[in-house]
């Protein structure tokens, strides 16, 4: 089990990490943060430095928007997980955040998982794109040498030939890493399948073959989302995943942490 | 709602359709059959035709194990669907068979589809391995065409570059499917992970996200199987599988068949 | 080395089979063989038999678009390959044609494999979308355990997350199968890009890593084909392709044939 | 054109960039050095930082490599190349080398694009492992955006369900991006293909389809290669490369560097 803030990820408990893809401004951080805590959730998330395929998107606030998740964590009681992409703001996400984020796309920066490494921060370290389950398995390994054993795994989707879903969600990859290892997995459906319309059944899903939690994309007004607007839920459809979450987590003998 | 013999697939229920890869004597097969019958399961599946990447496997007794199958069937009561790979073949699968499955490779065997299509028999379409969703609801179009309305989908794994489970269950494609089309869908946790114990949880993430059934290997003794022997459930597993099974099924508001 | 009426398949000779991707009309076919014979092709392609994704797509004209490329062949003096696609037709096509192909979706149908390797017809065996190499080799291996040893291999492309070109053609395919097998091994380009201009480049890099020859689709008017005509050359850049392809041919140490 | 030194990289110019995976000793490097440019390499290509998937393998020399490169490169005349896998190490890796390598793994690590692109040293982009041929290039306009035009991509295989060879060589990615972008392409057929002896079929194919160059693997005793062994030829092998391929770049129209 590790904890972010006094959060369970493991064991007994499921736990859902819930927030838009990116702080864009204060109000709509906070607003986000106490529509999801009202549902339910555990904890937020939110990327103050986004990862983007375009150097013209939307880079993120950096440390402005490290500021206003660490304000809003704060007045919600949310602890909160952001991603860092660079060796340079390790010391600065680690500070601030109470679980730091290494992203998809950098699951393989080996310099960043052992700066991180040496934090004492919990790290949730999501499946690269591309990367077969024994590398995501390796890239943990990482951060276990440099001396963090708060690690947290989550399947995000891989990318394959089909084109109607952003990203194949591998749910095939939660049991087979809960055989392997001791680490608790996650499961981002916003990530693993791209579509809003997905997201609830596939969380049920991930509840039922025995993931630890999910991280969820939500937004107070996907339509008007900086990034991934088409994958975030409406607070309504947050709280309608959290009511039908319930009774599968309670079938296969876990609790809603 | 399509029915196999008196077995519905669709609508509320949840169906299970258990059975060894291949015929390989009447004994195992009737063996077989009992124990899942008992267990639960609704319909009975076996292979008499299979297709194998070699020529030196094993390539299924043709209409012997047909003949073995109707007879199981009878006196178990059980509905049974076998895969038919040659045109040639298809009015014999048709007489004996309750449903016709068309494999993951035939998936694109337009003379086949043509050919199924014009039987009164219900049919199983599985995906192919490299087929996309779009390709496999116009596969069903081939079916449709030909004047067979009753047509059963089947996610089963499509190939990817992870290697460490034999294919990648895009469970994606259940709930996308349901949205896009009034088809039943099933789920084959056997060769979508091709691991027996990735089993019984990727059969509860099915029924989580909204898959209508499952089709399940069973072998009365997977160490001696002449096919997929790794993958396929000992009685017992399909037991402790059924048991799991009902309180999922339940907590997504629907029964089993 | 296999023949293909006289045209060898093998050995120091390159070999290009070029022609439309389906009989449409008698005249675009023998306008089309006639043009791709003056640049140099040394037998003909086209499809009459023509495996499509939906069914409300052209699907051939069969037995007649057989009737028309004999009677082309006989005129042009060109030998023709074309595709069977069930087992029902092998008899028709092996009378009629030079050689029987085996498309790629049906490389592991393995019905049409045992059939086709009863005739006495050398057979073009396309790899499938996502079939393993050794796949490949084992779908030959069905035809060669059926007596047939007459057997072409062809890379065509397969199915990756690459979306910018319709297919990744894999020419490491090529050296690999040479050096596992004495089989001759052709490319198409056509069908491995989606992409008339990537046609030539990939041409020439087939001819450059030891492919035996190409398999090209070329129409008359691509623009008002039937299919496949964003990917067919227009008889100009047939011509370029030809004269591209000599001096590499000849730098590689082989001849045209 | 690019030039790294004196060397340079696009236009009529055919360039090989050759070496070993990593710096291991002072005296492997130079060894490998005067081999390649006894043979006809251009340039020189080894990795000081290296990016291991296990952090128990070996993980390059680091300052120390890059002094070695530098003195080696002095000494050969031979300009050189070398990775960077942290914005700690831009600097040094600028000062010290001819052109900059961003890997694979890195292609999306959009921190260290930035750094690069601050630098006046040209920078060899190679594709990422999973990346579509759009997000090469969007992660090429990351280094154009920070002011750095001198910008050269690399093809180095992707990942695919191919499990024969390494990686599958995506050579339709090399006229592809001729044809959308004016940067120079090389392809790097060790990766690409990860064995040994289908490293010269392809480099052909890669010289007949428009690459700019290649850079290859060569190891003065491969069998006790720290990295890389089983993909890196031997001098002997690189010399045959050399021979075998200035016809080939003759017969498309252009020289050795």
């Amino acid at each position: 089990v590790v904890k972010i803030g006094k959060v369970p990820i493991g064991g007994r408990a499921f736990t859902v990490i819930a927030g838009p893809c990116a702080v864009e401004t204060r109000d709509q951080t906070r607003n986000t943060a106490e529509a999801v805590k009202a549902a339910g959730a555990a904890a937020l998330r939110a990327g103050a430095y986004k990862p983007r395929t375009s150097p013209y998107g939307f880079q993120g606030h950096g440390r402005e928007g490290l500021a206003i998740l660490k304000e809003v964590s704060e007045e919600t009681g949310l602890p909160f997980v952001t991603e860092v992409m660079d060796t340079a703001d390790v010391d600065a996400v680690a500070q601030a955040a109470d679980a730091i984020q290494i992203g998809a796309r950098n699951m393989q920066n080996f310099a960043l998982l052992r700066a991180v490494g040496q934090t004492n921060k919990p790290v949730l370290l999501k499946r690269g794109l591309s990367a077969k389950i024994e590398e995501l398995l390796l890239a943990a390994e990482y951060l276990l040498a440099a001396g963090n054993e708060q690690v947290i795994l989550c399947e995000r989707g891989i990318r394959t030939f089909e084109t109607a879903t952003r990203n194949t969600l591998d749910l095939n990859a939660v049991p087979y890493i809960k055989q392997k290892t001791h680490l608790p997995v996650l499961v981002d459906p916003s990530h693993g399948t791209g579509i809003r319309d997905l997201v609830i059944p596939m969380s049920l899903a991930a509840a039922a073959c025995g993931a630890d939690g999910l991280l969820v994309e939500v937004h107070e007004d996907p339509a008007v989302a900086l990034s991934d607007g088409a994958q975030s839920l409406y607070p309504q459809g947050f709280r309608n995943l959290m009511n039908s979450l319930r009774p599968v987590v309670e079938a296969v003998g876990r609790q809603m942490a």
